[in-house]
């Protein structure tokens, strides 16, 4: 199974009153490794999208287990844990450097859809892309 | 059980490229749902905070069933679920305007902390911000 | 002169480790009380954007006075106060409830394009349109 | 003059219906570019802010000439332009990867002030950070 691993500096921006990255900056995270693990997988997402199909999220599940503050180095590691041709499964788990464990960890759950937002079944609509995905989940 | 309605208008610096609200910005509107909620219960959120607690998300769940778009009118139901003095559970359905059935639907589990993220069981902690949340919840 | 008035409630996303409203919070704010005016104008700006033209920032100005907290009570005043068809300037202040004097101010300059980002001048492109804005600018 | 670079990946999250990047994205990139500046400094502002002193916005000016998509590769180029101990002026240019000129420039003003938010000289309140910007500015 592939995961591919984006560094990233938490923002002054992402901060909240409580003095850490507020909760709803994760699963933008997320999305940036999401976007690198689709690039590293030899398409990157922007052609897709031209290419007709859109990937919209139907689920997002996030574990809080620790938290990170301003300047902290992050590094999200992203997966993909289960894919059928309609639905993509991406798993996600956030560390901060200095830190063995991940502090947060997630999941989305994703449609595979035309730009009409009709449901597609990428095995038989881009076969191409069904080929990249299954080849970088090593679920052949 | 009570149920807070809080309305708002999607921003256009919420949407996305695929032309709707970014699944990023549900959590935040939760948030407005839930703090909306918690001053209706009788005690603003803020004042909570300056009195020493804290209730930072340990989980996050949201499920995407529509969408919606720049300038749609909306509307979050928030309401809590599950609640034992250590943790607060809240659930959230989002409706925009013209539309009977929710677009989408989730729940933001919190755990009670000090200000040094140290758990506190509010029962005993704040037993005043207890049976607040034990009536809004209609726990009794 | 036409001033829409556009009242929202500041977020707790949208504070940041200093305890205060992030500065960046203000454009989007800005842009909340433009969307307002516009739509109050006659035609909401999602409709003007489905026609075919698209109003873009070319420039941001934003001035802190001083600074508003999460659960803030925030009012907007929006109001246009150049237009010349090609470019159209919207001036903005920025209040917090229980206070007289504004927190923040600032004004956006925007373009007048079509939707391959080409340059038009409304008087001509959508005279219905510049009247309307004419109109609400007072600009007569 | 010390000018930094800083890179970044343009996010999902910060596109919007026009299919570009938000305008109100470009201020937390600033912030990014501002946060790597005082790190090659020589003093990550996360301690700055622990020793006391903090660095709240007065002004922000952007100039939009360009604009960028999801994934483009951006750099941040910046630099302090003014400082007198009790403001401090930073000025940007946002670059995408394979475009000689700025997309888009941008100035902030700072202000110095003690943790109740009362304005400081940095001269003498902190002679060290002071030195740290002026030999950065090379303001000597």
């Amino acid at each position: 199974m592939y995961v591919s691993e984006t560094k990233l500096t938490a923002r002054y921006a992402e901060t909240d009153q409580m003095g850490i990255i507020h909760h709803s900056c994760y699963p933008v995270w997320f999305e940036a490794g999401r976007t690198d693990f689709i690039k590293k997988m030899g398409l990157p997402y922007s052609e897709i999208e031209k290419s007709g199909v859109l990937l919209p999220l139907i689920e997002l599940r996030c574990f809080y287990k620790g938290f990170s503050r301003y300047e902290d180095e992050i590094t999200v590691k992203t997966s993909v844990c289960q894919h059928n041709g309609i639905k993509t499964t991406f798993h996600y788990e956030v560390f901060k450097s200095g830190c063995d464990e991940s502090i947060t960890t997630g999941e989305t759950i994703h449609a595979w859809v035309n730009r009409d937002f009709k449901p597609v079944n990428i095995k038989k609509y881009k076969p191409e892309i069904n080929a990249l995905i299954i080849s970088a989940a090593d679920l052949l």
